[in-house]
Order: structure tokens, then sequence, then C-alpha cells
């Protein structure tokens, strides 16, 4: 019985291991959903189109433009603004969007009901728990249960990679011969990685633990 | 302690009543969210906006338009159409939106979130549940046990008229004096209320029930 998914597929690394690693089993037939949603590293999107061509699965990228329009700017007369800078290493622990990972999986779960598919796959890892509420596995778990009454059809979120570390992602990747010079990683907006933000410096130690060499150019 | 909060104000009967009686409560100060996904019935927008300004309390809407493009166009050229006609009376077990409530929530839970705001009031009611999966208590319940995991910071999602039913909340309305005329229920985009459609219909039930007459003009 093969499963019915759509995938979120950022086009960052975890998410396309994750894909090729669906696609490789065989037990999985694939639609990879995307968002836009004015992030500052928008070559995810380039990657995320070129993983899923790679694996020839349809594309899908869903434009989420209020995200910036009502979270980041000075949405009401008497709102607080956000703080600027998210991006920057310092600020690792603020969340680009607050609760972005609840919306962008409540609105692929619409996307996977829409399109009468029961499985959504998740490219949530271990190493994330620490930094963001909204990947630790209680969270996770939570959503999980939510989303399995949000319909009268089942939905079942997968998260296959929710226990395992980014060296252990790489290494999964490596085996299968991933292009990982089309995975993006880093969080500055350049138009090559910085190497030093805490993204990159994670990736780069994933590779490093594992003897491989990372094939993206880095600054 | 004054709750600071975000009511989801949707400019219908249940979510106007309920942001009157938080005022009226005293215990609570509000911001109002509405969502522009491209309703048919837009004068839901116009009735939210009368009711947040008799109120004096600050109104965001937030456009959504990726629901109307991702979800109901053939959005992929091997996805499945989603069948036409929503909004008709034989069709009131469709989902405008699959997962809509959850995907307004979340939104919200991340818009509360960016205003520090603690809570998040929600005006489900006992009557929606046998309809629409996502109005059942116990999606509320898990929703609301998901939103407590989010973010480190708190969120608690209140349904206050959680276990009425719509004649209560009407009676709860008509005691407050709201001008019902600009409370927006019918599910078809006409300037009159059919007062056919389901929605109508149950409208017109809980006003008769109670032995009012509800001011809104029907065709």
């Amino acid at each position: 019985m093969i499963k019915q998914g759509v995938i979120i597929l950022s086009g960052g690394l975890d998410s396309s291991v994750l894909a090729h690693f669906l696609i490789k089993e065989k037990k999985t037939n694939l639609l990879a959903l995307s968002f836009d949603y004015g992030q500052k590293h928008r070559k995810e999107l380039d990657c995320a189109a070129f993983q899923a061509k790679s694996l020839k699965i349809p594309h899908k990228i869903i434009n989420l433009g209020f995200m910036n329009e009502a979270f980041t700017s000075s949405l009401l007369s008497s709102g607080d603004a956000i703080p600027e800078g998210h991006y920057e290493d310092e600020n690792m622990k603020q969340t680009v969007v607050p609760n972005r990972n609840m919306i962008l999986i409540s609105i692929a779960a619409g996307f996977a009901i829409s399109q009468n598919r029961e499985y959504l796959f998740y490219g949530a890892h271990a190493g994330d728990h620490s930094i963001y509420p909204d990947c630790r596995g209680e969270f996770i778990q939570k959503l999980r249960e939510t989303l399995s009454l949000c319909d009268w059809q089942n939905l079942t979120l997968e998260a296959p990679f929710q226990n395992l570390k980014k060296d252990e992602i790489v290494k999964i990747g490596y085996d299968m011969e991933i292009d990982f010079s089309q995975t993006w990683t880093c969080y500055k907006g350049g138009e090559k990685s910085c190497g030093v933000c805490g993204s990159c410096s994670e990736r780069l130690e994933a590779f490093e633990k594992n003897g491989f060499t990372d094939p993206l150019i880095y600054l």
C-alpha cells in the first residue's frame, strides 16, 4: 500500500534529504510543498524546486505574503514592533515568524486534505529542539493529535527524522548521493553562504563529523 | 489583572457577541483580528469593522489570498479539483477551506504572540460541532494543548461559548443591546441575506426561540 503524501520541502538540507529518503523507500507517492513567506534566503525556494525536479515529483509554492506584512511591520498603531535582526547569529532564539511551524503545517494539512492525501511529512530533526519551541517532540506530538481531528478524513503527520541529529541526516543524504550544493542552509540573504551564522556552523559541523566536504560555496 | 487578548472577529454573530461580552466583562483588553480569505460573504468583514469600531478596539485584517489560489483552483497539473459550490445549502458538510479553523487559529496565535498577548479568543459554539470536524470540543482541546507549547511565551486559547447554543448566544447579545443588523451570517454572497441557507436558517431559529426579531434584512 503506497502512502499518498505531501512533504513540506523548504529547500533546506533536512527536508531535501527527507524527500529523497521517502522516494528511495518507494513506500510513498509525494507532492512537494514550499512556502514563500518573504524569507531573506529565497535561494531555499530554488533549491526546493531543484530537488523536486530531480525527484520528478510535483512542486507547489504557496505565497504567504501576509507573514511579512502582518507579523513584522508595525501593524497596529498600538502594536509592539517586532525587534529587527531575526537572522543574526546572536538572535537565534527569535523565531522568524511567531508560531511559524504551526502555521505552515496547518496550511500544508489543508493542502494535503484538498489533494486527498493522508500523510504529511515534515523534516524536523533533533538538533532543532533546544532553540525552537515548535520543533520540540512534545509540540510535534500535540500537533499530530490535533491534525488527526482536524477533518473527517484521516491525516497523519510524520517527522521521520525527529530523533536524528544533523550529522546523521547528512550521512543519509550522502549515501543517497544527493546534490548538497542544491540545499540551502544559510540564514543570511547573500549570494553565497556566509559560513559563520548559527545555521551554517551547524551544517559545516555535520559534514565535518562525517569526514565529508560540503559542496556549497562559502564566502 | 486584565487579560491581554486577541479575538478572532469574523463579523458573524458568535464572534461579534463574544467581543461585546468580553469587553462588557471588563477583564480583557482586546485586539480584534479578521481574515480576508476571499470569502464570498465579504460583508462579514464590514460587520467586523463595525463591531470593532463600536467597541473602540483596534481591528486588523490579515489578507490570506493564498487560500483561494492554493486550495480551490486546480493547483497542480496532477491535482484533484475541489468540487464547486461550497456555499450551497446541500453542501454544508464541505468545509469552505480544508482545515480552515486550524489555519486561522494558528495565524491568530502568531499574531497574538507578536503582539505580546497571552490570550486568544475564538467564537466556537455548540451548534457547530455536528457539521464541522474543527469545531468539535476534542479538536479545540487538542488545539489548546498544542498552542500552549508553540512558543516559549504562554498562549491560552479560550472559547467561552463552546458549550452554548446559538439561541443562548443571541440572548446574551440581545441583553447587551448589540446591533445585530451589523452581524453577517448568510453563506451566499448577496446584498441581502437569503434567509434559506443552512446558516440563515440556524440564525432565524435562534432569534425565534427567544421570541426576538432579527433586524437583518432578508430577501
